[in-house]
C-alpha cells in the first residue's frame, strides 16, 4: 500500500472510469493483489443499482490532497485491499481513500462530499460480516485508521475517551495496565476498530457479563452527512437531559453520521478468571448445564459459549488446534471473573462437581494461568477463520430462544443434505445467540436460494433476530422486515433522510433499497 | 375520586372555562381537596404561554364516553389530583382524565386527539420530580394506570413483559416469587409505573450493578402522537437489525410517544443480600471508602449510598426514624448481593475490618435479615419524603465526577446562608449522582434565583449533567444546553418535529420553548 502521489493520480483519470453498476461498468478485471481480484464484484453478483451520486473527479482528489497532504490513497491499486471485506465476500471499486486524522479533517471531508453530492463509505478495521464496510459502487473510503489517539483515561472510574480508529485489542492492553478491562471483546480485536464496534453495536463474548455497548458506551462525538459535528462525548454513568441521540448512532452502521471519538465504562480487571472447556452428550445437557451453572456460578459468571462437534473438527483440521477433552457432539466454555480467587474456584469446582455427577458433562478440563485460558479460548474464537478454509461460507448470526438454538441447525442439515460442505452451530449461548454456518466450495445461487429466505422464515415464526449482533450491513438489509414491521422500517427511513437528506453516507447499507430509485 | 358520568358532565360546560394561560385565565381557584388547590398554578408562577391546541369540548368527552364507558373523568374536582405533582410544586387545570386498558384504545385516543389538535399529557404514577407528569394548562391527561396486566413471565430467560402501567412494586413481587428481581428499584416503586420509568429512563438503586434501563429493557410498544401503534415489543437480548428506535422513547418523558408495553429483563435473585450502614468523618473517607470496597467486594457491590448528617436530622425529626450509628458528619449505606452466602460474609467482613481498622468509617452496623435491611433502607430511600414536611423544597439532580461531588453542597450552603432552611446532600455516589436539596418555609422568586443558574454553571464548568435521572420535565427543560450543546438540541426538535409535528404530546416538556410560539 503506498500513500497518493501526484505522479501517480497523473497517470490519467482512468480509475475513475471503474465500476459504474450493472449498467454501464468499466474495463474488466481490476489490476491489484491476486486475492482481491478474485472476489466477485458486489454489483455483478447481487441486484443492486448505483444511485446518482457525483463521480469522483480530479478536482476532487486535489482538493483532499491539500486538505491531507500524503494521507489520500488515489487509484485501482492503492484501494483494492480497502474494497473487499475480511470475509472476501463482497468488492466495490472504489478508487479513492481518505485517511483523516482528526474531527475536524472528517468535518471538511463530508462537508465537502455533501456539497459534491458524493457518497462516502466509512471504515473500521474492516472486519465486518454482512459487507457493510465496503462500497458497493464507487463511494469514496474514509478509513479512521490514522485517528489512533487515546484522549483520556480516568484511573478512579475507569472511563476511557479516545478517537474513533484506535483498535481494540490496543485498548484492552492499555486499560489492563492500569487495572481495567474494554467491556467488550471478540475475535476481530486484533484489527477492529472501536469507531466501528460502536458502529455496528458489537457484541461479542463479555455480553453476557458487561452489557452491551449501549449501557457501556457515555458518549460519542459524531460527523453528520453536512459535515456538522455533534459533541456529546460526556464521560457521566447517567444523564438524562434531552432524548439520548448517541444511542440512535450506536449500530447504525456508518449510515447517519462518523463516529469520530468515544467514551466508555471499562468494569475493573477482575484478580481471578478461570475457564472450564466441557464435553456434552446432547444440546439438551448444554441448555441444562446453562441453568445450573447460572444458578451456581452467579455473578461471577463472564461468559457460556457452545459449539458443535463440527465446528471442532474444523479447527482440528484447518488450524491444527486440539480439542483438550473427548470426543463429544457439544462443547461448552464456560469463563468465571471474580474478585477472589478463592470463592472463584470453589465456586467452579462445586459446580463442576454437579455437573460430572449428574452426567451434564462427561469430560472437561480447567484453567487457571493466562497462557492455557487463551488456548481454551482459542478453540471458540477462531472458529470463524478455520470455516473461511473450507471455501465460500453462508453467515447466519440469529437470536432466538436458548430452548430452540440448535434446532434450526438440525433443519437445516437435513434441508440441504449434501449440498452444503458443512452446516455447523456455534455461539453465545448465554445471550441465546446462534452462529449458523454453511459452507460450499464456491458461492452457488441455487444453495443460496435452499437456505434464504428459509433461515430467515424459520427465525421470524420463533420471534427471533435474523441479525443478533452482525447487523445488516449489504448483505442482510432486504430481509429487514423478517426482524422489525413495516412501521418500524419506514420510521426508520424517515430518521435517515432526516439526518442524511442526499443519503450519501454508506449508501446501500443497512435500510433496505427503495425499489422506485434506479441508477445513476 | 369518582368514575364520570354523564350528569356530572350535564352540569354544564363551565370547567371547560378553566385556566386560560396568562392571557385567558377561568375563574379563580379549582375547587377539590384543599392539599391541591393550595399548590400555585404552573402557569401563574412560570413564564409560560398556551399553545394554540384546541380547548376540549362536550362532543370530545362524548368521543371519549364512547370508547371507554366509565373511564373517563370529567370536571374541576374529579381531574384535581391528577393535574398536581406528588411534590405538589406545580398544578395544571386539565379537566378530562382518560383511563385506557389496552393499546388499540390508547391508539384511537391519540387518533382522535391528533386530528382535533387537542394536547395529551401521558401520565404513570405521577411520581416525577420535575413536573413532567402532569398537564401545565388543560392537556388531556392520558392516565396508564387501568393498563396494569402482566402479559408474559419466561422463568428461563428471566423476560417480564407487561403493560406499562403496572406499578413497580407489584412487578418486583411478581418476578420475587419466581426468582428473579426487576433490574431496577427506587424509593417511589409503591406508586410508579414501568411505562413512567421507563419513559423517564429511571435509576435509582440498583443501576450500579443491573446497569441503565438502557441495557435492560428489550422492547417497548408505542403510540405515536397520530395514534399509529409501533410494535417493538421483542424479547431478544441482541438484535441488531436497524437503528434501535425504542432508546429514542426511553428517557423522552412522554414527548414521542406514549409507551404502553414493556418488555425487560429480570436478573436472577440474588441468594444472599447483606447491607452494612457505616459512619464517615468526611466526604474524603467516603470516597476512600467507596474505592476501598469497589475493590474488596468486586462483583457483589449492588449499591453504595451516601447522605449527610443533615439527611439523618430529618428522617429523624419528621419521620421519627433513628439512626443505626454514631452522630457523624457522612452516612454510607453498602449492598452486597450474591449466589453464596458464606462467600459475600467473607468478603463484606474482610472489607469492613480494613474500614474500621484504617480509620475510614468510625461506626457500623450489619443487617443479613430482610427485615433490618429494609430499615437501613428507609434511612436512606424515605429521605426524599422527610423534606417535604420542611416546606417547599429545591430539588437537584446532578452527574458530578465523584471526587467534586459534596464541593457543589459545601459550595451552595455557604452561598445561600441563612436564607435556605437546609441544605442537604445524599444520592447515588457509585454513580456519580448527587442529590442537591434545598428547603425554605414556602417558594421564593428570589431564592430561586440566588440558586439558579449558579447550580447549573457549577456543573457545567464540572462537565456534569443538571439531570443525572429526574429528566427535565417541565421544570429543567429551559436549562438543557447546560449539558448538551446547542446542535444537540436543535436535533432532539427535529425529532420531536418529525414524530409529533403538531407537538400535542406531553407540550412545554423536556425541550425548551421556541421563543417564537406564542399563547393560542
Amino acid at each position: 500500500m503506498r500513500l497518493f502521489t501526484m505522479a501517480l493520480w497523473r497517470r490519467g483519470a482512468a480509475w475513475l472510469r471503474g465500476c459504474r453498476g450493472k449498467e454501464g461498468r468499466g474495463p474488466g478485471v481490476l489490476r491489484g493483489c491476486a486475492g482481491c481480484r478474485e472476489v466477485v464484484r458486489t454489483c455483478e453478483r447481487y441486484a443492486v443499482r448505483r444511485l446518482p451520486f457525483a463521480r469522483p473527479e480530479e478536482r476532487d482528489v486535489a482538493f483532499f490532497e491539500r486538505l491531507m497532504p500524503g494521507r489520500v490513497l488515489a487509484g485501482e491499486e492503492e484501494a483494492e485491499a480497502f474494497n473487499v471485506d475480511w470475509l472476501r465476500s463482497v468488492r466495490g471499486c472504489s478508487q479513492l481513500v481518505l485517511k483523516p486524522q482528526t474531527t475536524a479533517e472528517v468535518s471538511q471531508i463530508l462537508r465537502y462530499c455533501y456539497e459534491r453530492n458524493l457518497a462516502v463509505n466509512p471504515q473500521g478495521g474492516n472486519t465486518g460480516l454482512v459487507g457493510g464496510s465496503v462500497p458497493v459502487f464507487d463511494e469514496i473510503i474514509l478509513s479512521t485508521a490514522l485517528m489512533n489517539q487515546i484522549i483520556s483515561f480516568d484511573k478512579v472510574s475507569g472511563i476511557l475517551v479516545c478517537q474513533a480508529g484506535c483498535v481494540l485489542e490496543r485498548l484492552s492492553e492499555y486499560v489492563e495496565e492500569q487495572g481495567f478491562i474494554m467491556p467488550l471483546d471478540l475475535g476481530a480485536k486484533g484489527s477492529c476498530h472501536i469507531g466501528g464496534n460502536v458502529a455496528t453495536n458489537a457484541g461479542g463474548l463479555r455480553l453476557l457479563r458487561y452489557g452491551s455497548l449501549r449501557g457501556t458506551v457515555l458518549g460519542l462525538e459524531v460527523v453528520l452527512a453536512d459535515g456538522s459535528a455533534l459533541d456529546c462525548l460526556t464521560s457521566l454513568r447517567k444523564d438524562n437531559t434531552g432524548y439520548d441521540l448517541k444511542q440512535l448512532f450506536i449500530g447504525s452502521e456508518g449510515t447517519l453520521g462518523v463516529i469520530t471519538a468515544v467514551s466508555i465504562l471499562c468494569p475493573q480487571k477482575p484478580k481471578a478468571v478461570n475457564v472450564a472447556f466441557l464435553g456434552c452428550q446432547s444440546f439438551a445437557k448444554v441448555l441444562e448445564t446453562f441453568t445450573t451453572c447460572r444458578a451456581m456460578l452467579g455473578e461471577i459468571l463472564s461468559a457460556y459459549e457452545f459449539m458443535d462437534e463440527k465446528c471442532m473438527e474444523l479447527v482440528e483440521r484447518y488450524l491444527k488446534l486440539s480439542s483438550p477433552v473427548a470426543d463429544s457432539p457439544f462443547y461448552v466454555l464456560i469463563e468465571t471473573s471474580g474478585s477472589n480467587t478463592t470463592h472463584d474456584e470453589e465456586k467452579l469446582n462445586n459446580f463442576l462437581e454437579r455437573a460430572m455427577a449428574s452426567g451434564l458433562v462427561t469430560d472437561g478440563t480447567v484453567a487457571t494461568d493466562n497462557k492455557k485460558i487463551k488456548v481454551l479460548w482459542s478453540l471458540r474464537e477462531r472458529i470463524t477463520e478455520a470455516l473461511t478454509h473450507e471455501g465460500y461460507v453462508y453467515k447466519y448470526d440469529i437470536s432466538l430462544p436458548v430452548e430452540k438454538l440448535y434446532d434450526l441447525v438440525t433443519d437445516m442439515r437435513a434441508r440441504l443434505g449434501q449440498s452444503a460442505k458443512n452446516v455447523v452451530g456455534y455461539g453465545h449461548l448465554g445471550d441465546g445467540n446462534l452462529h449458523l454456518n454453511i459452507t460450499a466450495e464456491s458461492y452457488s445461487h441455487s444453495l443460496l436460494d435452499a437456505i434464504e429466505p428459509f433461515v430467515y422464515e424459520w427465525t421470524a415464526r420463533c420471534s427471533g433476530s435474523i441479525s443478533a449482533e452482525h447487523g445488516l450491513g449489504f448483505k442482510k438489509r432486504q430481509f429487514i422486515e423478517y426482524s422489525k414491521p413495516r412501521k418500524a422500517v419506514l420510521l426508520m427511513q424517515q430518521f435517515k433522510a432526516m439526518l442524511d437528506p442526499k443519503g450519501i453516507l454508506n449508501p446501500y447499507k443497512t435500510l433496505p433499497s427503495a425499489p422506485e430509485r434506479s441508477t445513476g
